[in-house]
């Protein structure tokens, strides 16, 4: 790519993908023990720094205040000397993951003599948009430094203060120990042309990965001509088939719904088979109203909760409810006729992040598994576990809803790419 | 996704893409024997339509020679009994691949006892855009079958009337053995249009793969909402290192520009080292000369022709040459100061398709495998092996030279997605 001579014309956001561009260069055949050298300069000096943060950063909540923002907006914002503690410490976790780069995925020798070996590099330069957290910002900048990725960061503005700290106090580790400060970069600009910009620079930005509310991340889906990695909105959904242990099914349904509203890996909508309908239902209305849920049903639920009676709070349900994801203690409730009614209902319904069933039938699970089509799976679990870090991949950059190149949560490896290196003594085709 | 009451108002092709997502959700679950049955009925099928395959073809042919079409492309665009005999062999060998769907890409327990099991599914819908050769018709329907995708089949219209009988064996084929028939479906219309509303199907067709010219690629990565996996254009490097076997590089050099010039993988630029150009540059100009290729040389490369003499055809070289896929008898070629300078060279002007090293130094082979970043890097051999059938897939869906999802050669795993299954025993989230 013809990169030198144009940085002259080139736009703030452009000059920044270039220069990761070449940072990605330098960064790419880096081993290991210097990238995690880096990242132990930079959980040090987060600590070392951290008057410094806080200051920033409360530039940033006094603004959010005075714009009247909701407290649990600015809690989120909001970086106490705890909490940065907390980052860093999640800094070193990275640096004992292993490194994907260099990784031989595939390797043989063909018939004709000639060495295959596939092996992981990193994507080069990743573009990551989010919003709020600003612990985003470090985690997202130890997972790329760790794959060998540079990364463009481009946060809510109003983190913007804290995020232009917390840039320079990570970038100032990063060449201290050695490699190019250029690795960790925020994207300049608070208006939403800087993101714009960014989903145009095909050709110096290798992927984006949106982090964030449904709109945002449909905007760039529709918009980057730069590939993307569509992350996280989940419509899940628990379905109770009709042989199912009662207190499990209960169990998974609350854990699902009510663990933690607010995620995208929470149960939004239960299904249950008929025949278990009038057995299993006052169970689950007595649990969800127990734990403030609203349900939202169909019309077989709300005769069932009316026969019930009990404390249950039960509306009737919309197509609107089918396909909403609530991230609230509400959840929607229908009554299906059979396994392939509740896998046809997800099909149409479902965002393909999570889905469970809950059966003690191996022929139900085995077939629910093969026909249900979501980036996970579940027989007999909770939805929650839809988590890198459940997982056991030690971080996760996100959870990709798509079927292109990573599905499901994404750790370091889903961070890069490969590339074929053959090795011959003159081989030529004949 | 709410279907099936869309149709109404759906045009042609989006209805097309409909009906493929439904013929995916029945496809996916089938087993191998099932797919494979299928995959004979369509060679067997072909064999005995072929006087019908090839009276459509004619049709083609003589509007394509009434249009003056170059010999070249109206060759190409032929299909002969014994060629559609090949095709239908060709289908056979995709029987005798593995099945990519169901394998356990990664599995292993939890410490809380929960299994994680990451499986190969199918990718859904994938989208064919490609232009004249009508034996990419069957050849994609067969490696999407097999991988247990619908496909939508969007070739030249120039090749319209071919593909339209091809698809209809298929189908016929297909339906007969039981498997749905709009798994295998042209898209409909012979007007850019069709192709146009194909980019804008998001949620209907999980990915398109063009295949052709540059510029068919390039609009479609531009425009398309849908995934895409770029496939194609090779500018294709080889460096002659300081210390190489000199008869070898010869060879290789050869080979990779002139056994044959029209694909993607063909050289289109030579680097040299300094220090053995004086010894190598008069080998490569008669090679090449032998070969009836025009080198289009920097200065000391035209300096080096003047002062050997011989039969070498030398224009000087422009910006233009470093960055032209030539695909004819004709490579540029420059003399550099150093490995390093090799490989800015190539990262400033390359596709990033393939790059060779001719080299008898271990160092220089892994500094170089280590710094280029292409899809395939090659250490003393020709360019001509970056191929699926020569890398032992068995089959080629394209080169992708992309970094996301699949990079390089394409066989059918490459055709595949996967997700996530969770067994428990009523595992929740404490």
């Amino acid at each position: 790519m013809s990169s030198a001579d144009a940085f002259a014309t080139d736009s703030p956001v452009l000059a920044t993908a270039r220069r990761a561009r070449e940072a990605a260069a330098v960064l790419a055949p880096v081993p290991r023990s210097a990238k995690d050298a880096a990242l132990l300069a930079v959980a040090d000096a987060l600590e070392a720094r951290t008057a410094e943060i806080t200051a920033a950063n409360a530039e940033d909540v006094a603004r959010a205040r005075e714009a009247g923002t909701a407290d649990s907006v600015v809690d989120r914002l909001t970086l106490t000397p705890e909490r940065i503690a907390a980052i860093a410490s999640d800094v070193r976790d990275v640096v004992g993951l292993p490194d994907p780069v260099g990784e031989v995925v595939r390797g043989y020798t063909l018939p004709n003599g000639l060495d295959v070996r596939q092996v992981r590099v990193p994507l080069g330069v990743v573009g990551i948009i989010y919003e709020a957290r600003p612990n985003v910002t470090v985690d997202a900048a130890a997972l790329c430094l760790k794959s060998g990725n540079a990364v463009l960061l481009r946060g809510s503005s109003s983190a913007y203060r804290s995020n232009t700290k917390l840039v320079e106090v990570v970038r100032d580790a990063v060449a201290a120990a050695g490699l190019p400060a250029d690795s960790v970069q925020l994207v300049p600009g608070e208006s939403r042309d800087s993101v714009k910009e960014l989903m145009r620079a095909r050709g110096l930005v290798d992927v984006l990965i949106p982090r964030g509310g449904a709109s945002l991340i449909r905007t760039v889906v529709e918009e980057s001509t730069v590939p993307v990695i569509e992350t996280g909105t989940g419509n899940c959904h628990v379905y109770v088939d009709a042989q199912a242990d009662l207190r499990m099914a209960v169990e998974i349904l609350l854990n699902s719904k009510a663990q933690r509203v607010s995620v995208c890996n929470s149960a939004e909508t239960l299904l249950v088979h008929r025949d278990i309908a009038d057995a299993f239902l006052p169970l689950a209305l007595d649990a969800l109203a127990g734990a403030g849920v609203t349900v939202h049903g169909d019309a077989a639920v709300a005769e069932a909760a009316r026969l019930h009676g009990g404390p249950a709070v039960v509306v009737a349900a919309t197509d609107q409810d089918w396909e909403t994801e609530y991230l609230s203690h509400d959840i929607a409730a229908a009554v299906v006729d059979s396994l392939e009614d509740a896998v046809a209902h997800i099909r149409r319904w479902s965002s393909g992040h999570t889905e469970v069933i809950v059966t003690s039938s191996q022929p139900a699970a085995r077939r629910f598994t093969q026909l249900v089509d979501s980036t996970t799976v579940a027989v007999n679990a909770s939805t929650r576990f839809t988590d890198g870090g459940q997982f056991g991949f030690g971080a996760e950059i996100g959870i990709s809803t798509q079927k292109l190149h990573a599905r499901g949560p994404m750790g370091l490896p889903e961070l890069t790419s490969t590339k074929y290196i053959l090795t011959g003594d003159g081989h030529i085709r004949g």
